[in-house]
């Protein structure tokens, strides 16, 4: 076997013998590599535990160490001989997928900032060039038992996402993890699912349709445990940690009180990871997650794709740019009448449209001078906020600039 | 006539010379008094202003002060002949109204807080007694062209807020400022309006019952400007300042983008005041303003009026503090299955409430060991959150403790 095959059957182990997140493998992984250190384990479970390799590379173990490591030995001896990362790769063919192990140049580097609690390795089910996709990623979430609302604004954000090019990650759930993911297919942008099971399971199965096309237009399926394996509680929780580091920000959509889209929330907080909330009616419980990250300070506002996008740091161009400089000429147009002196502004104020005011009426109605009555119609005249009319003036709008 | 008639009848007079807000006639009567300021005001008109007076309380003028004194004193001339606060108290006198000045044991001193842009008096229709009121006061805000969730939400807040005795203050337009002066009223609770013009006008006409509903239920209308005054524009910007002073906090329900509401909520965070705004369906246009003030972090998110109370610094009682403290009781139990450590969590999660799991079975479901089974098992069973049956193990819900 060679050294890169024996590393992707290793890492392919790992996944399979310990549950996601498990520290004492990261750690150990991380002090020996995979090939070693799965050998030290196999001959752990046949001699025991080799605690002078481990202070080799470690230095001194503390009692509460070896305590640490001779109870992980202990969980794992369960599981090895189930394992079978043969079987488990040829599972993977048979769905045309791609194993991702650290090394590889598809690899998704992101990932790596969850130090010993990053994955051993990705089981990929779709586009396995990952690196580059998730350089500009954002991770939208929120609750399963979503509200028409918002499904539609995850889906409209998603939309938007894809329409600048960038990938939106999420779970598989129903709710708002569907709803972006459509959002973003339906835009034919690419979109990564991260599964808590194999990538061999549609879960819900009712989403196996959705899964499948995100597959056909570009997009991938992502899990770190291997086909066949079932998405257990822990490893939804788990795998919330995934989403949150494959996302350059997270979005919550909506989100109950308690939820795992609050998990993803506070686990891209703690990857210093942006975290945005969309609000929604103080009256709907489907929103109060997002208020809660909100009213914390764990989460800024955010009410549409651009404001995601800058909240990810990523430059607006093509169509979300082009609404937003419409949306900036209305706010510029606005500014133009607070852009007057107060003077011209109570004048202003005191003008009809209709019924023409003369000047010392005007005066009076403003709380001004005649002469500055006088003085501050004419510049308004000029810019075209107010006509003559007989013997009186009149308001008028101007033409935009 | 007494000093203080004379002061009385002075403060009137200024109210009714100048716009609300004018910087100069702030500054003079805050050098002189009221009276003095406005005897010197008639002499200006007679005989040219005394800027030797104003020199020798002032030290000296520069140019610019000396034109701006000027063109204020032309500016004052207009409106002069005009005033009568002879007619102004007796007009006020039909509505059984109060003039407060600076000095009157019922002043509402947090409107000094404005400094020279404080009223000089407020002609007030209904229960005087402000000062009190309004150490317990908050405002809530909003759009005239409310939404009926947004409506909604001002009347329960204000319900809430005048549940535990807190004062509502806000405008008298339609929307957002009727729901609330209705959720207080209908709560038995005293609100304030503030009126851009006389309180003998309620503004717009159609809330005039709704007006007299907050005098017969122990409230107050306040104006600065005397009974007949008209609400122009520049009068409602600038009676935006007073209802954010009046308030400890201020809470915007729902805004457009730039509004009124906007206005006062930059005027409290000014006056170092608290904002709060209420999140709403970032789909509607009504909520946008506040979703600015969140993102812009001017305001902090609130959702009921429990968290207006935190946000105005107010320590809960009565009704609300028992739904909270029922809210509490529930985080606290969702928190308890958090609470267990992660093994008897793992353990739990590969349980089944139906079908018994056997030791090894479940060892190996929870990638646990045997012994790891047993003891967590063991544990969950104390707690209530496990039991035997037959030779395995089922999920349970412990009782509340």
């Amino acid at each position: 076997m060679s050294r890169d095959v024996a590393e992707v059957h290793a890492r392919a182990t790992w996944s399979a013998l310990v549950e996601p997140g498990d520290a004492v493998a990261g750690t150990l992984v991380g002090l020996l590599g995979a090939v070693e250190a799965l050998d030290w384990v196999r001959a752990a479970d046949r001699h025991g535990a080799d605690l002078v390799r481990l202070e080799e590379v470690r230095g001194p173990l503390t009692d509460a160490d070896r305590r640490r490591v001779l109870k992980a030995v202990a969980r794992w001896a369960v599981r090895l001989p189930d394992c079978d990362p043969g079987r488990d790769l040829e599972a993977l063919d048979r769905l045309r997928g791609t194993l991702l192990v650290p090394g590889d140049p598809r690899w998704p580097t992101a990932l790596d900032d969850l130090g010993t609690g990053a994955p051993f390795c990705v089981w990929v089910r779709g586009e396995p060039e990952l690196r580059e996709t998730l350089t500009l990623a954002v991770a939208v979430v929120g609750s399963r038992a979503a509200t028409s609302y918002g499904e539609r604004v995850a889906f409209d954000l998603a939309d938007g996402l894809a329409a600048e090019g960038l990938c939106v990650v999420s779970g598989g759930a129903y709710g708002i993890d569907a709803a972006a993911h459509r959002g973003a297919v339906t835009r034919g942008g690419r979109t990564l699912v991260v599964l808590a099971g194999g990538v061999d399971r549609a879960y819900p199965a009712g989403n196996a349709r959705l899964l499948d096309a995100v597959v056909a237009s570009g997009g991938a399926l992502l899990s770190e445990v291997p086909p066949g394996s079932l998405p257990t509680r822990s490893r939804f929780l788990q795998r919330n940690r995934l989403i949150a580091a494959a996302g350059r920000a997270t979005v919550v959509v909506e989100a109950a009180w308690r939820s795992g889209a609050m998990s993803t929330a506070h686990h891209a907080a703690r990857l210093l990871r942006p975290v945005g909330a969309v609000p929604g009616p103080v009256t709907s419980m489907a929103s109060a997650g997002c208020h809660r990250l909100l009213r914390e300070g764990v989460a800024v506002c955010v009410t549409d794709a651009a404001e995601v996008r800058e909240l990810a740091g990523v430059i607006g161009s093509g169509v979300a740019a082009v609404a937003e400089a419409a949306s900036a000429a209305d706010e510029r147009a606005a500014r133009r009448r607070d852009a007057l002196d107060p003077l011209s502004q109570r004048v202003l104020d005191a003008l009809s449209r209709r019924v023409p005011t003369e000047l010392d009426r005007l005066a009076s109605l403003a709380g001004v001078t005649v002469a500055e009555a006088r003085g501050a119609v004419g510049l308004l005249e000029l810019e075209g906020w107010a006509g003559r009319r007989g013997d009186g003036w009149v308001a008028a709008r101007p033409d935009e600039p």
